[in-house]
C-alpha cells in the first residue's frame, strides 16, 4: 500500500530561443520540473507552429511577441550576439534571468555579472537578477580545475595542457555541411586549434580572477557522438600530490552534481545528466610532479540547460537539485 | 588506344598471426601488391579454414606447420609476447622478418634491432634482417616530434603534453564486452591512464636515443570509429617558431608518405592510405612558446601493416611506395 | 510556494539474470519505481561483486542464494532455456512472476501462461500468477497488427511481409566477435533469414490463436545503433482501407503506451520510453489494397523491461504507468 | 626481379555535377582510371575553386563554361530536373553521355534512352550515344528481380514486397537539417513511404517493360551509415524452386560484378565496390511458395558513379572492368 500526494504552485518561466538543441534541452527539463512551468517559449524561424516536448504541446512565438508578463524569470538560448539585448529588455521588465549566451560572460567585456558555476558562485547566483550561464567547454574544464587553484596546487608561471572532445550537439543545430551524418561519422578532428577557440578568454578571465598563475592551452576536437564533452587535463604542480582524488572529494562535499570517481570517465556515465564526473591522478614516472584530470558533462545538460535550470533553482530559492536527472 | 603489359616476378612472402585486423590488412596488402605475393598466413584458431581477401582465397595454417622456406620474408602480426619465438625461428631459417608486435621495440629489453620508422631509419631498414615495426600511437606521435627534435626546438627539462585518440581495431578484435557496439558508439573514454600504457616506454626510449631532453605525457583515449588515430601534442620550445609548418615541410621533403598540411587533419583524410597527415602551428597568447602539433594516420596502415610493407619494400630493394594506397 | 508528499510501502521485487542489458534496465525501472523496491537481483558471473544502478548500489548474488521470500514478485531475465526451471521454483514459494525469457510464450509447448502483450490481454494477466513477457520484435509486430486482426481486415490466405531491424542490444552483451563495434558499425545485414528466426513461432501461435487467416514472412535485420526496433509490415486487406490511422486509433483509444501518428515512426521518438509509436497508412497503386504498418519500439522498454514493469504494474493492482517513462 | 611498362593513350570525359557525393566519386574513378581522363569538372556553386581528388588537381567551372570538346564523353551528375538541358547539350555537340540524374530514365516520358543496368542491357548500351544510368534504390531491386522475371518464376499478379535501407551519401551532400549527424546517429526510419518514392516509376516501367505481371511495393529507409543500400524482397512464385542460388548464378554467370553468395549479404562486403552481392532463398513455412533475395550494393559505387564509369566502359569499348574496384 502506497499514497502520495502533491500541491504545487508552479512558477512561471519562458524561453528565448527554444528551438536549438540547448533551448529544446531546457524545455524539455521545465516540462519536467515539478515546481516550474512553461510560461512561452520563442523560436522566430519556427514562430506559429507547434512542437511536442516531453508529452505537452509547446506554441513558439516570436521573441517580440512573448508575454514577459506572465514569466517571473526567463532563459535565455538566443545566438551569442543576438541575447544581450533580450537579456536586457527581460531585466529591465522586472524579470530574473539566465543567459545562456557567451554575451555576459567573464572575458567578453561585461563584469558585474555572476558566472554561474553553481558550485562555485552558489551565494551570488542566489541574490543574482541576471546569471551569465557557462559554456559547455569551460564548465568542464573550470570545475576541473577550481580545486587545484584553490587549494594552490598549480606551479606558477606553468602551462595548463587541455584536450578536450564534444559530441556535435555542441555545434548546434543550423544545417552545415561539415555537420552532415555522412562527414562526421568515422571521422575525428581538432577545430578552433592554436587557442582561438572563443570559450578560450571565459576560461583564462575565470582563472584569472580566481587568482592562478597558469596559461592556458585549449584544442577542442569534434566527436562522432551527439552528445558529451570529455575534456583531459593536464596540470604541473609545486609539489607532489600524492592522493589528488581525496582533495577533490574535499572540495566539492555534499555537492550532488559533482562525482569524484576512480577511474576514467566516459561519456555513457554522464548524457542526459546534470553532473560532471571527474578522474584526477598523479602522472607517472614525470620529472615534474603533474596531475591528470579527466572530466566528463553532458554538453546540452550540466554544459548548458541542467546547469541554467539548477541556477534557476538556487535563484528562486528552491531546492537546486529540482526537476534536474542525476 | 591505349596498352599496357606486366612482366613480374613476385617475391613470396608468408604472414604470421593473419587472422586479426592487422594481420588481414597485411595480407591484403601483399594480395594487391605488384611485387609480393602470399606464401603463406597462419592463423592458429582458425587453421584449416579458407577465407577471401581481396578476391583471393586464402588458407590458414597453423603457426609451426607454416612452410618457412617458400618466403623470402616473414611479417610477423603475433600477439605481444608470441612473436619474439617465431621471428626468431625465421631468422634462425635465413628469412627477412618485419615484427609488428611490441617485442623487439625499444625500451623492451631488445637492442639492436632497427626501429622502422622507415622515414626515420631508411638506412638500417634497408640492411636490417630484422626489423621492429613501430605501434601505431609511436607511429603518430614520434613522426609528429621527429622534426622538433632533430632541429632542436624542444625547452630543455620541458614536458611534451600528448592527448591521442584511436579507433577500436587499435584493440584486436578478440570479442572483449568492453569493445561490444553497445559499448563504444555513442561513448568516449581514457584508458591507459597515467602515463602507464604500453606505447609509452617504446616513445620514451626512442626520444631518449634521439637526445631529446623532455618528459612524455601521454594518454589514450578510445573513439567510436573503426580506423584512425589523430595525436594532439603540445610541445614548448626555447624560442618562438614564426613558421613551423616550413620546418616540418623542409625535414620531410621529398617523404611520398608524409602530408604537412594547413589546416588540422582529420581521421577521414587518411584511413586507408599509408599516410601520415600533420599540421603545426604556434599556440597563440602563451607566455612560454608553444607548439601544438595534430597529427593523424589509419592505424592499420601507416601505424601497422602499411609501414610493415613499406619497411618490407625497403629491405627487398623495392621501390617503398610499391602496393601501397596514397 | 509548493509543497509535496510521499508516504510510500514499496512492494518488494526480485530480479533473476541482471547482469544483462534486459536485467540491468530492469533494475534501473524498479530502483526509480515510486511503489516497487529491489529485493536482489542475481547475476551469477558477477555473484558477489556490486554495482551502481540509478545511483543505488546493488549487490549480486547467485540466483540459488536469491532470498525468495523477500520478494512479492520475481522478473526472471534468465537466458532462453535457463529460465523455465527458475520460474517453477519461484511459482511453487508462492511468488508471482514476469518471465522476459521464451520459455513460456506461445509456440514454445507451454499453454495456458498469459501472454503479455499488456493492451490485449491486461485482464489475464492481472489475475496471473506467471505472465510470459513477449519478445521484442513480436512486441512490434503483433501490437502492429492486433487491430488489423480484431477488424478482421487482412485478405483470408494472404501472406503479411514483415522486415524488421533492431539494434545490437537485441542480440545481449554476451561478447561476441560479430557484436563488435568495429565490426558493426558503419554496416547492416540480414540474420535469422528464411523464416527461421526463433521469433517466428511465438508471432505464428499467436495469430492463429487470434484466429487470423494469414501467413507471415518475417526478416530480421541488425542496426548500427544500440536500441530500438523498427519493423515494416506489408498486409493486403480484403476491402480498401481508406482512413487506416482512425482504426488503430480507436483500437487503441486511451492505451497511454500506444501512439498512432501521422508520419512514419522512428526509433528517435521511441528510445528509452515505454511506448509504441505506429503509422498506418493505405499504399497508393496496388491492384490489390494494400496496408504499410510502421512500428517502433525501444526494445529493452517496450519490448523487455518496460512491458514487464507494466504487466508487473497491473498482477500488483498498481497504476500500469506508475515508474514507466513515457 | 620484375618489371612493367605502360603505353596509355587516355580518353578525355568530361563531368558536369562533379560537386555532390556521386559527382566526387566520379571524378575520382576518373582521376584513378588507367584508360579515362578527366577533361573538365563542373561545379557552379563552387566554380573557381580548386580541389584535389585522388592525388590530382581539379578546378571546377561553371557548366556554361564546361570545354565540351576537349571531351569525348560526359557524365551528367546534375540534380533531377537541371540534367535534361545539358544532356541534350552535349549530346547535340557530339559527345557520348552518361546520365545520372533520373530525367532520362524509364517512367519518366523518355522513351528510347537505353537503361543502363549494364549485366541487362549491354548491347544497347554499347552502341548509344546517351544511357540513363539506373538509380541505386532500382539498381539493387532490378538486378535482383531479373532472373525471376527472365525465367519467369514470378507468381502473376502477386506482390513483391521491398523494404530497402540507404546510408546517407543517397540523399546528397546539401545541408539539411534533418541529415545532420546528432539526427541521424541511433536513429532508423522510413522515409518516401506508402508507394511515394520517385524510384517507383523507374522500377514499375521497368519491370512492365521486362514483361513481369507483378505489383511493387516499395518502402525505403534511412540508414546511421554513410554507404550502402540493402535491399530485401519476398516475392511469391508459380511452383516452389528448390534452388534458386543455382538460378541466379546461371543467369549472371561471367558477370565480374555480380557475386551470388550463401550466406545474407552485408553492406561491409560492396562498400567501395561497384559490384552487387545477393543472397537467393527460399522461404521456410509458407502455404504459397516464396523467395526472399537480399541484395547489397554501395549506392555510390555499383549504384551510382562505379555502373555510370562501367557504362562508359562499354560505351566506349574499353574492358568493362577498367578502372572498376572489386
Amino acid at each position: 500500500m502506497y499514497y502520495y500526494a502533491f500541491i504545487v504552485h508552479k512558477i512561471p518561466v519562458g524561453v528565448f530561443g527554444a528551438s536549438g538543441y540547448a533551448g529544446r534541452e531546457l524545455c524539455a527539463l521545465i516540462v519536467g520540473h515539478p515546481a516550474l512551468e512553461l510560461a512561452f517559449a520563442t523560436a522566430n524561424e519556427q514562430r506559429g507552429t507547434r512542437t511536442r516536448i516531453g508529452g505537452v504541446a509547446v506554441d513558439f512565438v516570436a521573441t517580440e511577441e512573448a508575454p514577459l508578463d506572465s514569466a517571473e524569470l526567463v532563459f535565455s538560448a538566443l545566438p551569442h550576439g543576438a541575447s544581450k539585448q533580450w537579456v536586457t529588455i527581460a531585466r529591465d521588465r522586472g524579470l530574473r534571468v539566465v543567459d545562456l549566451s557567451s554575451d555576459l560572460r567573464p572575458g567578453n567585456g561585461c563584469e558585474g555579472i555572476p558566472y554561474g558555476l553553481t558550485e562555485i558562485a552558489r551565494k551570488e547566483v542566489r541574490d543574482a537578477q541576471v546569471v551569465a550561464n557557462p559554456g559547455c567547454y569551460p564548465t568542464s574544464i573550470l570545475l576541473a580545475l577550481a580545486p587545484a587553484v584553490s587549494e594552490r596546487l598549480i606551479a606558477p608561471g606553468s602551462t595548463i595542457a587541455v584536450s578536450a572532445a564534444s559530441g556535435v550537439t555542441g555545434a548546434g543545430n543550423s544545417p552545415k555541411r561539415e555537420l552532415l551524418f555522412a562527414e562526421v561519422s568515422a571521422d575525428f578532428r581538432a577545430y578552433g586549434v592554436g587557442n582561438t577557440h572563443r570559450h578560450l578568454n571565459e576560461m583564462r578571465a575565470t582563472l584569472s580572477q580566481w587568482g592562478a598563475d597558469a596559461d592556458l592551452v585549449f584544442t577542442p576536437h569534434l566527436l562522432p557522438v551527439a552528445r558529451g564533452i570529455l575534456s583531459t587535463i593536464t596540470v604541473e604542480t609545486s609539489e607532489p600530490v600524492a592522493d589528488p582524488g581525496s582533495v577533490w572529494r574535499a572540495a566539492y562535499k555534499g555537492e550532488p552534481f559533482v562525482e569524484i570517481v576512480d577511474e576514467p570517465p566516459a561519456l555513457k556515465d554522464v548524457v542526459h545528466r546534470n553532473v560532471i564526473r571527474m578522474h584526477v591522478m598523479p602522472l607517472a614516472a614525470t620529472r615534474k610532479p603533474t596531475l591528470l584530470i579527466l572530466s566528463a558533462i553532458d554538453n546540452l545538460v550540466k554544459g548548458a540547460a541542467g546547469q541554467a535550470v539548477q541556477n534557476a533553482n538556487a535563484m528562486l530559492g528552491l531546492d537546486e537539485t529540482l526537476g534536474l536527472p542525476t
